[in-house]
């Protein structure tokens, strides 16, 4: 992503993440990858994005250290599948933040929400780091979300 | 902005939110306009961007709630500044979350940091929202920020 301002040296940490997820379609694969999508075709879908795009997003996350790939075996080929490294899954604060301000301020029409539900508690929490029922602090193995299309499931993330 | 996908509509609060703040120049504006910057030339010569991109910046944040335009008098005419709506300042924990994950991942060469410092507390915390040395929920007229360039200044957020 060779299009804009580098802020990778800059001396603001808020500029120095935007360098690496100042684009919505990487926090949204970053979204993805969370609840356990690794494949090209699972995160197109989720997506709707098109080759492209995603191709190169993927390959910018993938040199920021957001991804590793890793080989899988596609039958008659392997191919690779892109798995989250720990700078990748420490990102799920920014997108609850996102989620937080989303419900607040952009509530959807139907009345359905992304609830983050703590695993250890089973609350629900509006917080992006901290659960709010118990104080504890949130980490990806004990986070939850209950998604708005498919709120029957709780879908974990991904450590 | 019409330059790429419209998720005002999305299921996902996430993509809702990256509908309005998917944009580095956006947040970056936001957090300018969190420590009382209130004008064009503040933000223009704070973030070192050129005037068409600030322009349509804070064109569609204005649109979108995160501004509103107010006169001010400059001497011989009068001109208009921004200033942060309850939904703009209600994207501080975005930010937090964007400074806490670069403070880990990329951190400064010279060791500076940007410190989050709860004013009712006293102490720095390590959350996007809540303060984890007293565990009192966050709000803007009780945040202060260390920033790297002027550690010796406190700079309360607006609210």
């Amino acid at each position: 992503m060779p299009l804009r301002s580098d802020w990778s040296g800059a001396a603001c940490p808020i500029a120095r993440s935007l360098d690496v997820v100042g684009d919505p379609w990487v926090l949204l694969v970053l979204r993805e990858a969370l609840t356990g999508a690794t494949r090209f075709e699972q995160l197109r879908s989720a997506l709707g994005v098109a080759d492209n795009v995603l191709s190169r997003r993927l390959a910018a996350m993938v040199e920021a250290g957001l991804l590793t790939r890793a080989p899988y075996d596609a039958g008659n080929r392997t191919r690779e599948e892109y798995l989250l490294t720990p700078a990748g899954t420490d990102l799920f604060p920014v997108l609850h933040a996102l989620a937080q301000w989303g419900e607040r301020h952009r509530p959807a029409a139907d009345g359905r929400r992304l609830d983050v539900v703590h695993e250890r508690c089973g609350e629900v929490t509006g917080s992006a780091d901290t659960c709010t029922a118990c104080g504890e602090r949130l980490r990806a193995g004990t986070v939850s979300w209950r998604r708005p299309r498919d709120p029957s499931v709780l879908a974990p993330l991904v450590r």
